[in-house]
């Protein structure tokens, strides 16, 4: 039976017709059923501009929209009829497999909390990035949903983005490295170092601390971070990105021989742009939950949704859960249950 | 009279050829007096391979070398004839006003700490960061001295770092922003929050919280941030820039109309390259010592060593360390005198 994906198309900076827009793409290329959840009226509006409707496509009405700024915690109190709220229900009453939301990521975080709840013996659910790199992608987690964390949180994240690359990447034994500030186990603050001891006990492949500067060469397969760091690297990430391609586009509009050069060489930095761009992946899975969820940026674009889509579908038909259940059990004696701070702490920290 | 600055000739990760090189460069721009420190039969062979030799050259004979990879502590109390050693001790006798050194960062900073002290007030010293934007340089703050920091450790980063910009940069208000992982004041994790909030009380120009994204932007002059963190990024930052260009090399070299496209835009690549290479800066400066110090890349050439000489010469001239105890007296009441912890500690930390 073909699995059905829940996407809240209320999320995003870009408005309905850009979810609506990944949707009728994904169902394009797949055999996926999407039900979209948001203002009927006006998502039936935005479906009626294209010309290819699918059957494949359903609706939800949702009455209410949580605003990309709004606290996460009011948002899941106060808006029980929000999009993304209705969409967790959905996926809560097994109606849906998967849920991808470009919406506040705080309050997509608190509602899968809240709805679906944490897998058996996770401590800390968290989200994981997907980065390109010069050989393959590296999923590095947590990147935004826990700034303040302890040892166990760090290695559980490495448990668990090993888990997501082996279900979707096909790895077999994902190398798992520490982000830190030199290769030296002895390197970085107190909570790298008390990781460290951890994630060589596991028995994840865990290859040691690796450096910033490691983490695009691609000889590392997961990063493990505290979400406070994985944020402000993903972050940092884009903008150089954006700041090197603004600075080498300023230099080559400077003479008309480079500009001359930079339109024969349009097609390699095209290319080149498809290779880093985030799009490509869709959007970061939210581990550790008792379901499949996806977080995109709220800038998404079409395409982005469409990715998202599709990784959400892998999650669920690969059972990226039961792979994450089967490595905590191997490394039970290392784990502690805990119980989950509030979620207005949880969410307030999450960035989107 | 002219400055006279002290080199390390020893450190560094190509050789005192690199060094001598760099400090002739660093004599022909300028009217410094330049001190080199290490073997002394060794830099004299090197002297004797160009045909400019400067009066203004000296030599210091220190028998020993501290290894990149030795423990810092460790080199500070056994190795006293070690060229960095000498070099701070000639500081400290004030017949230098200013050292560089390019080799182990950690012993740098625990020998700057034992032979010249802190300044006072100053809890913390630290390495400030400067990195190329799309607008000016930025200061970034710590970025490797200190992994656990508390609160006032970063309000004194901020207070070390705006000094440095006023005095380097000719700022007469530096912005300075707070690195986290959104804009409002409640998000970031602990750390930051408390130090939002001394930062809020001071008489700085805090900006508020800035995001990742917004470093290269140019927005602001001053980043705040916890060694840990700090070094992060700055070598996310290098793997990313060598990344970039990798990805995009390898997209050019896929066509032979690329290829052609890239020889005529060569020009403009190259002046990319100049402006964000990190040699154009030379390297770190060590704040909160008494005493100017600059610390740099392990790989620096020739060109980043007389960057560095000019720039720490910069600093003694200016006398960036009268600024900062006029700026940490207008905030004494947000401060409060600390011990430091041990040396060991603190060298252990450190990253080059």
């Amino acid at each position: 039976m073909a699995l059905h994906i829940a996407l809240d198309a209320m999320g995003g900076d870009r408005g309905p017709e850009e979810m609506v827009s990944g949707a009728l793409m994904a169902v394009s290329e797949s055999d996926l059923e999407i039900t979209l959840i948001g203002d009927q009226v006006r998502l039936e509006a935005v479906l009626a501009t294209h010309d290819t409707p699918s059957s494949r496509i359903h609706l939800v009405h949702a009455s209410q929209v949580v605003g990309m700024d709004e606290s996460p915690f009011d948002a899941i109190r106060r808006k029980k009829d929000s999009s993304i709220m209705k969409a967790f229900a959905l996926h809560k009453e097994g109606r849906v497999e998967a849920v991808v939301s470009a919406g506040n990521s705080g309050a997509t975080l608190a509602a899968a909390l809240r709805l679906l709840g944490r897998l058996e013996h996770v401590s800390r659910p968290g989200i994981a990035g997907i980065f390109p790199t010069l050989k393959g992608p590296v999923v590095m987690m947590d990147v935004g949903a826990n700034v303040d964390c302890r040892a166990e949180h760090l290695f559980q994240f490495g448990i668990m983005a090993t888990a997501f690359s082996q279900v979707l990447f096909g790895l077999d034994r994902p190398r798992v490295g520490l982000l830190s500030i030199g290769e030296e186990g002895g390197k970085g603050n107190l909570l790298v170092k008390k990781s460290h001891e951890l994630l060589q006990q596991s028995s994840l492949n865990y290859i040691g601390n690796v450096e910033g500067r490691d983490t695009f060469q691609g000889d590392v397969d997961v990063m493990v971070c505290d979400g406070f760091v994985g944020n402000v690297c993903l972050k940092l990430s884009e903008g150089l990105a954006e700041a090197v391609l603004g600075m080498l586009g300023e230099e080559i509009s400077k003479s008309f021989k480079a500009k001359l050069g930079y339109l024969l060489a349009k097609d390699a930095f095209v290319s080149f742009k498809k290779r880093v761009d985030y799009a490509e992946y869709g959007g970061a899975p939210l581990l550790g939950i008792r379901g499949n969820v996806i977080i995109c940026h709220g800038r998404s674009s079409a395409v982005a949704i469409k990715n998202a889509i599709l990784v959400a579908a892998e999650m669920a038909r690969n059972k990226v859960n039961e792979r994450i259940l089967e490595l905590l059990s191997l490394d039970h004696l290392l784990l502690q249950d805990e119980a989950l701070p509030s979620l207005e702490n949880i969410a307030a920290g999450v960035s989107s």
